[in-house]
């Protein structure tokens, strides 16, 4: 019973279809194809303005191409200490912006605050001694399973905005935040203040497909060469947008999302005072102690362990496609003393 | 009727179906899974030598992570001046380096001979003042539509590594240039000399599939963090490499690569004296003049102009899904004169 | 009266001297003169075991070129959150490695401790999503103005070593920390299981003159290629390699040292309790409070805020061209109430 | 009697002198001093139009930073094949930008030509699959001793501008250009459409000082950032800037150039038919047979081979310290047949 990543998980069934849809005659290469030339409307109607879309294949090249094109290589790139981008990443930002330096923050179950992205912009020297503050990334839903507020995000948006950083949301669990909330999209992007966002699919449901979307146009400057340059421009890109289109248009984006936040919430019921963080998306992370976390490890349950050792703690991410009687029995364990 | 290029065509089916093959189960991502781990045993079965192979979804990707791992900042690359790493990657090789060079090279019908590079490389100055050779790189089959033959492959390497220069291969249309030869993938690659190969599958009928295959185990060094940086490591890896598996299993690799240089062949053929090069792959290169290239394209014929506009040259690739059809009305419109 | 930075300070006679007597003559270019070659053999004297020295003219330019030297562009620099390569050159160290990233900790007095250390290292992922330790990089003199003893960088080393990660010490005040523990350089460096060294001379009287020191010769590599590539190797190198040679063969670097730190004590005492950190270098942090710091401005002392605003701060470093009057009024001023 | 390199030369007195005077009392550092707060203006008054100038201490890092303040990392640097950035600094320009490529073309005599560039600017393909045309950078005078006329500046830059890219000029030896011509250093540079030049004083008389200027307040941008972060801005910059300074008032920069010019013209004159290239700076290239250049070097006379070992060629370039009678005694053999 696998609750290592929703990356584990399969590609589901409309987009297998969609890219067996997209499988026939031939088509002009390198985006120049009637499915790529549909993204910018079709996630622009999603999102409720006009956006231009550009789809990867994976979410670090989505987080640090939007962060380079945001990011001069002097730039500093404010986040939480957990965020993917710093952890998970193996530099990338860097890599891909030249040079820039992450500067990071502190936040209770994943989320920055207010105060904490105030201080650290305002004490942030702007001399030619030191990296310029240049983006801010948020994580949505974080890495800790939490998500933000529609108000959360426009403060911290214009917090950012008021010191002339532009806000980047690495959304690989996008679609689990807004289900979480039920609210549009909108609400937690351009109307909140976010210029651009990585939006991801591949964990809920895709083969391998990822959008940055600008809510800016003028913000777009050299992406495309950028995304060249980094060998992320697929020539054949209409089965990566196909596969964006299904996820939107066939609503499995919020079928899935639904189905993976409730079988999480089971979990994080089950367990009770055990659990770390509230539960407000896919990831349930526990603090079980190392015999019980070794218990239920003997007992077939496949899981990361998470944070320093000694503490016995536990990350459960539910997929997509995860069967309901793995969920049923993982939280018939958990609520075993 | 379509000759833009061969990426313009579709997955075939032994691809698609590989992908619908491996959709069940979750398996761990990041190619912790069976389908990558096969990888280095079927590429090394079919190179008749152990290899290291890594998947990735682009050939830009593949040439340029395979050229950082061989290159230092501060390296030189020699190509040929129409090399896709030249003049069609946007300057990938320098941003995934950290700043090497490329050296460009002359040679008739886009192959580099023996003389030129054992001249660039002895004239190349050694001192701190310069960039320090490090890379050979060779397009196999040629940009031009040309081949080079073993002994030609062994003769570029052994100068290459007489200068302590290791030898990339863009093998993009790799099939190509093993069914003109009819010879075992070995006699151009590792019996060859070559040490790196960025071994092509998307435009010869996968989805998006490409392999770096290292034929020494001691080159690899840091590749993988280098392909993870770059955004480069699929979390679901498995589909990448399904594609590769099923290509040289179900040997459509061969297949479509037969067929598509047999059909060129006939353009040539039919293109007589307005051949510009020999045609050894799945590509014709013919000089019309413009009033006869412009009433091609009104006769319904897609294809890209090449070189200098006065010159009215063409270039027409074949797919492996172009109907026969359309070849036998290239040809015969070719034979009109 | 400026106790705003050492670096405000003149060139002292003996380099000035060592210039114009370099002054004759034509020499070759780019380090192939006698000045040059006579760095390696000073140096290693200097410090009792052989070394292989490289000048430059700026302190970012040997720290960013040692640690490029020891760090791939996905690697992960250890140092302290007040280190001068975190806050004060700009993401130096990213641009000249390619993207290495800092890993900054905490710790008192702007010493590491190895507590600190230890768990930093033992906590970091190696896993192909994370950047791989790479170095260890110690101030010595810290930015706080305080000293590791030679027991302490043994420490810290051997834990670095341990995992397999080098030593940097950014020396831009050596000789204050030899000065103040009145030990052999060997006990501070190699001894003490230093790899490489960044030997200040521009702040302590030098015009404009750093050594980057290596202890070990295999550790060098590709550091030349790197530093002209960077426009840090001088065409006329003799007269910073002359700078160099009479910093260390005139003694002024200890007798400057000396009385810089002699004076900084003097200061020291008189703030008494407002005293932040203990004086082992040449400089002092006070906290006076706003009234206060602004009081001292007034009667014409010049010096840097330090820290948060609203907890008037103020650091005063002293030149060694300090007029001795300068400090004996500060220490006046600072003994009042 | 050396003639290796103009670099080979002391500082000259005015330039030593001027350093001694500015090594008076404690001046702000990194710039915020009255020796740097000056060059703008001087540096404009002698340019007759205002400036924004930028002390650096290598040519490299002059031309470098120029270029990477022009050119985004995905640009494409139009520049001789000969240029000093192409062939003498390892690759810097690469570096400094982050991965820019240089587009080498050819030209009689060390010079580009109207057609030449006009044609590669032209040719050069604006797709998202090439690197972007973004600076062309001329050498005055060039590296075989030859000299733009301000018409042909003047052509030149008017080509690059319609296309969109900025014109850099190297002037490491600017003042022989300028000497060579009579002319006003306007004629050459803003009035003919240079935008950044890189103005060499080291070569004629200075320490180590070389200047970028930029002739357009715009374009100044971020360099300070980019020179800080590079470790170029010098903490003690009153000593470089001071050097610029006397450089341009004392008049040395005339009259140091215009000696090696008259002095070149002598050895041109004397090498007669082996002449290479017309002498119109302080350099002089000859075709001596290898019989021939092994006698001069026998007789004492040191410089560097040039070109292609079998042609027997020579490069003797004169310093302004050069002693007269070298430069009689090298017109005696060379005329000797």
């Amino acid at each position: 019973m696998r609750f290592f990543s929703d990356n584990t998980a399969t590609a589901c069934p409309e987009i297998l279809a969609a890219i067996e849809q997209a499988n026939h005659g031939r088509a002009r290469a390198y985006g120049d194809d009637d499915w790529t030339r549909r993204l910018d409307a079709v996630l622009g109607e999603h999102f409720g303005a006009p956006v231009r879309a550009f789809a990867v294949a994976t979410g670090t090249a989505a987080n640090s191409l939007a962060l380079a094109t945001l990011s001069p290589p002097y730039g500093a790139v404010f986040a939480h200490h957990e965020a993917h981008i710093a952890v998970d990443e193996c530099g990338a930002p860097g890599f891909f912006s030249g040079g820039a330096q992450l500067e990071l923050l502190p936040g209770a179950h994943g989320r920055l605050d207010g105060a904490t992205v105030a201080a650290a912009l305002e004490a942030h020297p702007r001399s030619v001694h030191n990296v310029q503050p240049a983006a801010l990334s948020l994580t949505q839903a974080t890495e800790l399973g939490t998500v933000y507020r529609p108000a959360e995000v426009a403060q911290l948006a214009a917090l950012a905005h008021r010191h002339g950083v532009k806000v980047h949301m690495d959304g690989a669990r996008f679609a689990n935040a807004v289900a979480f909330l039920g609210c549009h999209p909108a609400e937690l992007t351009w109307r909140a203040g976010v210029d651009v966002l990585s939006f991801g699919a591949t964990k809920n449901g895709a083969l391998t497909a990822e959008a940055v979307v600008f809510f800016d146009a003028a913000l777009v400057r050299d992406f495309e060469l950028r995304r060249k340059r980094a060998g992320h421009l697929l020539s054949k890109s209409r089965y990566v947008a196909a596969q964006l289109l299904a996820y939107l248009e066939s609503g499995v984006w919020q079928r899935n999302a639904g189905r993976t936040n409730t079988l999480a919430q089971r979990i994080g019921a089950a367990a009770g005072a055990a659990l770390l963080h509230p539960v407000e998306a896919n990831e349930v992370f526990v603090k079980l102690g190392l015999a019980r976390r070794a218990a239920l490890r003997a007992a077939g349950f496949e899981f990361y362990d998470w944070g320093a050792e000694a503490a016995g703690e536990a990350r459960f991410v539910v997929s997509w496609d995860q069967p309901e009687q793995d969920v049923t029995a993982l939280c018939a364990a958990l609520a075993r003393p």
